[in-house]
């Protein structure tokens, strides 16, 4: 058995359920619009199965369901936003509008959120600014998780980045991706379903590379993409979403004393930039004629492009929701 | 045998030669100084290795020797640059001044070149700025040599992305990495010395996987590091370093049209942020607690600091050129 939602029906859901638990109105719509939107783009391990953990979290009082975001006019091209102890996505979108006054008049700027959680996909952040024609990049730190290249613990976050790019016939060119081979989220899957982890995902207590992802999230560390390169793109996130913002570093990261909670108090950087302003008025044309040459090269679809075929998919026959999920929703709007 | 010299020496040695080759003074400098740096760093790829590069593209015609590069004030946030044909190093000489007071300014900015050839390595045109504070990223796009994602064929070039970050007490963290799996110029460094490539790195003309870098090189194809992920990052290279400037995408090149050229036109990105003016004012002191707390977690070393060992070493011994490099360089002084 399984039920069938709209977009529009599973949001309200789970708004309904972040309310329930703390969290005021109109961030529980922000949040719960980016839980439905991995559902509805097929993106399982940042939809409903993170639901308990964004109640845990409220319950656990490290985070403040009451938050309300402060905007500031941080310099011309920056726009300084303090989360407030809330989740990442009301503060993204109380400093949306400046952001995107900014970057039309000065060609390129970015948002600077401090003391946020973000515990949703990244992609959400990004895709959004590139339908209205910016190149968008985004970059959010973490509690420690990785092990830089090197060394056998963990320090980093999984840090993921995002990237979103117009295209002139269809949407976005969107990539989002952690800086760890693996995001989190397929971790925890993976212990929850009693699954192996492959070679090279991570490491154990003691340094030595392990498959068992308990053993990787019990002391354990996650290993970055790409060896040393993905390593240095972690670095790089670190510092973007923590340092530039004045968020917490991951190392910093204090929510051990709070027994349940499972964000990060961090922080987030938004850079948008207008391809028009240096790279000229045809860019849309240019940029027509790149996706076209990749076409044309063979490579079967472009970063972006599973998710919008789940999403047609998803708005023409509703999101199915298994029932054990479906159970697991309707127990924590209960209590 | 082999020859001893300052880094001084060599970059006056470099630049006679490129002048000889009917490179203008100015830019000939700018460019001798970036293969100095990178002997001195122990970069031997990017060092003296690439001299008969530069010297066989000027004589093809390909590039303008004496190209003065056209500054334009793009938006308040944004410096333009066109190369006019000419390397990217002058041209990001001549806008780095206006970039600076622009970051300064309005607490990000961006430098866009264009019509632009970039032969060198790209961590000397971020380290200078990281040294003022800034933190900076780079791209830069060249010719079709990487097979994206899924491809068969080679699209994307290898384009390399660097970062800069600056260190309380001590040089930058630097990183500067191709989105291949390795660097071109360790794949023709292979080809002369007869050395198989590792697998993973490369497809043949039929697209398949191969270790010879001759394969590679005629029609074949380079690979993207950590899979999906770094043709991610391959993407946003080729989108921020020619679309975002104005620059020839990679497919675009038309360089076989010039024998003996092996520079691409293409185009360069660069991202300043100034961290102080959205992340507080204590953003050095929070630098320094990320780089001691890494140091406590037991990273070996940052990014960089290998360089900057060499870099030690040449500074205190000397350059050593190898009798047969040596030999080349007095050649190509010849004429």
């Amino acid at each position: 058995m399984s039920v069938v939602m709209s977009v529009a029906e599973l949001t309200d859901l789970v708004a309904a359920v972040l309310a329930r638990h703390g969290l005021a109105a109109e961030a529980a719509r922000s949040v719960a619009g980016v839980v439905a939107a991995a559902e509805r783009d097929g993106s399982r391990s940042h939809g409903l199965f993170r639901l308990p953990g964004y109640v845990a979290t409220l319950k656990s009082g490290w985070i403040d369901g009451g938050a309300v975001p402060v905007v500031s006019d941080a310099a011309p091209g920056l726009v300084a936003v303090d989360a407030a102890n809330g989740f990442a996505q009301p503060a993204l979108a109380a400093g949306a509008p400046l952001l995107r006054a900014k970057a039309r008049g000065q060609g390129i700027a970015a948002l600077a959120i401090r003391n946020s959680h973000h515990f949703a996909a990244l992609w959400p952040d990004v895709e959004p600014f590139a339908e209205e024609g910016f190149v968008a990049m985004a970059f959010v730190n973490a509690r420690s998780r990785v092990a830089p290249w090197g060394a056998r613990k963990k320090f980093l976050g999984t840090n993921p980045m995002a990237f979103a790019c117009p295209r002139p016939d269809g949407p976005p060119l969107v990539w989002d991706q952690a800086s760890s081979v693996v995001a989190q989220g397929e971790v925890l899957l993976a212990a929850r379903e009693g699954h192996a982890l492959a070679d090279g995902i991570g490491l154990d207590a003691e340094g030595d590379p392990t498959n068992d992802p308990k053993a990787v999230l019990e002391g354990g560390a996650m290993l970055p993409f790409g060896g040393h390169k993905g390593s240095g793109i972690a670095f790089m996130v670190e510092i973007m979403a923590a340092a530039v913002t004045g968020g917490r570093f991951g190392f910093e990261d204090r929510s051990a004393a709070f027994p349940g909670a499972q964000t990060s108090n961090a922080g987030e950087c938004v850079i948008l930039v207008d391809p028009a302003r240096a790279g000229g008025a045809d860019v849309g044309v240019r940029l027509g004629g790149l996706f076209a040459g990749l076409a044309g090269a063979g490579v079967p679809r472009l970063p972006g492009d599973a998710r919008y075929a789940r999403r047609r998919r998803s708005l023409a026959e509703g999101i199915t929701i298994p029932q054990e999920t479906w159970d697991t929703v309707q127990r924590l709007l209960a209590g």
